[in-house]
């Protein structure tokens, strides 16, 4: 079957692209006509216990992928085929238009989280409900209800206008709140049938109510491991302490080494060298942000202050600057009381969060160079390196970005911020990689939705606004990619 | 039966001290004579498996302190007795000539080490064998022939002259492979039994063969554990690296603090303060020792290199300087491959071996006090103190050292070189402070005499010296204490 449909397009009549930023009042009161209806149907899709991480749920994943799969066709997909992996099945879907028009890969999950603590839910996780504007149910917004606004979006401009104005093709995986185990295996098996021009994502949310953001930016990742070895054996610290070097302390040092406790700078020789700096009008959007300092050490695990790079602030410490942290530590006696001993090694991971143009394999090295030389006398270092993923950031430039932003910036009747984020979302970097597109980041969920939670929602407003820009984001493309 | 027995003296006739140095011919002649009789009795002793770490020897042990009891009747010491403690039973024994003589407190440790791996012994551990003029047994030398030695220099004074020249007591533990955990306990229960004027311990080796010592001191101990804890749960190190101390970080940056690493020097403030410096004279005796750098990094668990502070020697750094050693770190995560967190927290477990007259919880709180102010931003530390033991050195011309050295020097030909250990021997801190009395260490065992290892000896050279050392001990310290 794949070879057979490697290649194919749809045969409907391409449209132009007919509509511009602000012109979209056709999509948009189709929106509004139909919404209590694009509620119930999410509802539905809600109900279904999707739980990729519990074996007892796997029936209900697959029974979620078979209805995402029915809701597709019905919202006008063609090819839509429930595709098995080695794990649980995604869903893949398309509408080919027209060789000439730019084609879009929709990126989402129908995997949901577990629902422990189950007690803490106002009502079952499963069984939705409206309160206040809000759906709450797990998945609402992560990610059932925002791969909904997909299949909406689509629906509007067929009901509207006959035809889409880009190619849309959509790959929703049912692992990726289990760590995307089969993703990769995944895109090379549909490769022929996921070539795109660039990827929109759906999984995240804006900065905050009312501050509408784009995230462009992903930071990459590479680490070591490094293991200090002196004597053979734990030794007597009675007997031979004085003369013998210590592997934790050695350790210790090392590890001191590689940052400047002042300046928070990463000491690491050549760290540096190919970070490209945020542009002023990055950094002039970053400012513009209401971001709270109290609110970000609650976050963080209620931490006194925060620290980092002089220079820099909090968010772009977080989203535009490399980091260097030592994710464990171990070495000697860990239980409880003592044990007086010299021990005969020590070991640390250590990971960096790189941004654009660091290379994963170069900073590796370089962290390892910088811990062999900063190695004391009287042990030995070895340090293993670990795979990487490249930082990836779709250029503040980029048609697909101005698509976005101002499809977005029309619906929420503001421009958006354009982001970053400080993690790695594992699709970004495989579509850059296996198919080399960028992605953009296209999601509307609020920091309170409780994903991942007890309680998770989606307000019911910004599900609504979703789908109204990724109606727009279509036209929006096609005047800017066509 | 302590109550009635405290304080009462034995009725024989107190003899005036009358051998000194170089006259002890009667003493030679009869453990010469009777040197082979001493080597079968031993190897009676020997045969008993007293393995006090194996539940399934624990008659064995208690066995082993019946022989001995009953061999330390038959040597001449009265009020013999085997002494339950809550683990293994130690013996008691005791002979007292008059309260005009000077009383010594002898002790040793009738239990042995496990024998594993078992097949690496030339002869079964516990059938014992002399092979070119070694005897190979499982505690031959620890502790059991050193113990016998006493016996059998207490039956030299009694069948050569009819009484000792000083009052003796013994005590003689059976869980000192096992950490003597009642021994203190122990020695509160016996404590009007055991009161004497310096305890003679030969538990211990000379410096090496043809190089005779005697150790007068030994290292104390304190020690502190560092807890510390940035946000309050482990965070994602992407969405939070850059912002956020690291305490494993932290943890690493405030111990390399504690010692500087060019000099080798602990860097808490009032570390050195009470450091008492040993004497040229010691100094010269340790640098004429026939020291191995070479084999003191194979014992080392051959370590590439020795360490340590500057302008001491690697003997000296051992027994007369102090040290602060981590012997256990941790935090964050430690399984296989990587989990990129920012870790809650990180602990170490901090020791530091004392020399006279530094004081243990002194040390431990300026230790305490670097850390805390070591402490990083953006994370807290809690130290918490740990008990401690005091240093001990018996003073060079204490004469229970001046006796011992002129007891050894005369057996052995050769003055011994008055040195110390860098470990603690827990009997001589409990002696000194439950009973106030110091400690000389009088032991001949050697170097390779593979003390808790496979094939296990003590030269039966050795061991006829070592009798002889200790009867003539008695003399010398009637002489120098009467």
């Amino acid at each position: 079957m794949r070879a057979g449909f490697a290649g194919v397009l749809m045969c409907g009549v391409a449209l132009p692209p007919a509509t511009l930023t602000g012109m979209a009042h056709d999509l948009d009161d189709y929106c509004t006509a139909h919404q209590p209806r694009f509620v119930e149907e999410l509802i539905e899709l809600l109900r279904i216990p999707s739980i990729s991480a519990d074996p007892a749920h796997a029936a209900d994943v697959r029974r979620s992928a078979e209805h995402l799969a029915a809701r597709a066709r019905e919202a006008g997909l063609t090819g839509v085929e429930v595709v098995e992996t080695d794990g649980h099945p995604a869903v893949y879907g398309e509408r080919m238009v027209s060789e000439s028009l730019p084609t879009v890969l929709v990126y989402g999950h129908h995997d949901v989280q577990p629902v422990d603590p189950l007690d803490a839910w106002v009502s079952p996780p499963f069984s939705p409900e409206v309160r206040d504007g809000r759906l709450y149910a797990r998945g609402a917004v992560d990610d059932k209800g925002q791969v909904y606004m997909h299949l909406k979006a689509v629906e509007a401009h067929l009901r509207t206008r006959g035809e889409l104005p880009v190619n849309v093709r959509m790959l929703i995986e049912g692992e990726e709140e289990v760590g995307s185990a089969h993703f990769e295996s995944l895109v090379s098996t549909l490769a022929d049938r996921l070539v795109a021009d660039v990827a929109v994502i759906s999984d995240t949310g804006i900065f905050a109510r009312g501050v509408p953001s784009l995230t462009v930016g992903l930071r990459g990742l590479t680490g070591v491991e490094v293991e200090v070895r002196g004597p053979s054996l734990d030794l007597h610290s009675g007997v031979f302490g004085g003369a013998v070097q210590n592997p934790v302390e050695a350790l210790a040092r090392m590890l001191a080494s590689l940052k400047d406790p002042e300046s928070g700078r990463v000491l690491v020789p050549g760290f540096y060298d190919d970070v490209v700096e945020p542009t002023e009008t990055e950094r002039a959007g970053y400012a513009s942000l209401p971001f709270s300092e109290e609110g970000f050490r609650r976050d963080a695990g209620g931490i006194p202050e925060t620290v980092g790079e002089e220079g820099w602030t909090v968010l772009e410490r977080r989203w535009v600057r490399p980091t260097l942290e030592i994710n464990g530590i171990w070495g000697g006696y860990q239980g409880p009381g003592s044990k007086t001993i010299i021990p005969a090694h020590a070991g640390a991971k250590i990971s960096c969060r790189l941004v654009p143009a660091q290379r994963p394999a170069l900073i590796a090295e370089a962290v390892a160079t910088a811990l062999r030389a900063a190695t004391p006398r009287g042990v030995v270092a070895e340090v293993t390196v670990k795979h990487g993923g490249n930082p990836v950031v779709t250029p503040a430039d980029h048609p697909a970005v101005t698509a976005a932003s101002r499809a977005m910036g029309a619906v929420f009747g503001k421009e958006p911020v354009i982001i970053r984020e400080g993690g790695s979302i594992p699709p970004v970097e495989v579509f850059q990689r296996v198919l080399g597109i960028q992605s953009v980041l296209v999601g509307v969920g609020l920091p309170d939705d409780h994903i991942h939670a007890p309680n998770e929602k989606f307000d019911m407003d910004h599900y609504a606004m979703g789908v109204r820009v990724l109606a727009r984001l279509w036209d929006e493309i096609a005047e800017e990619m066509g």
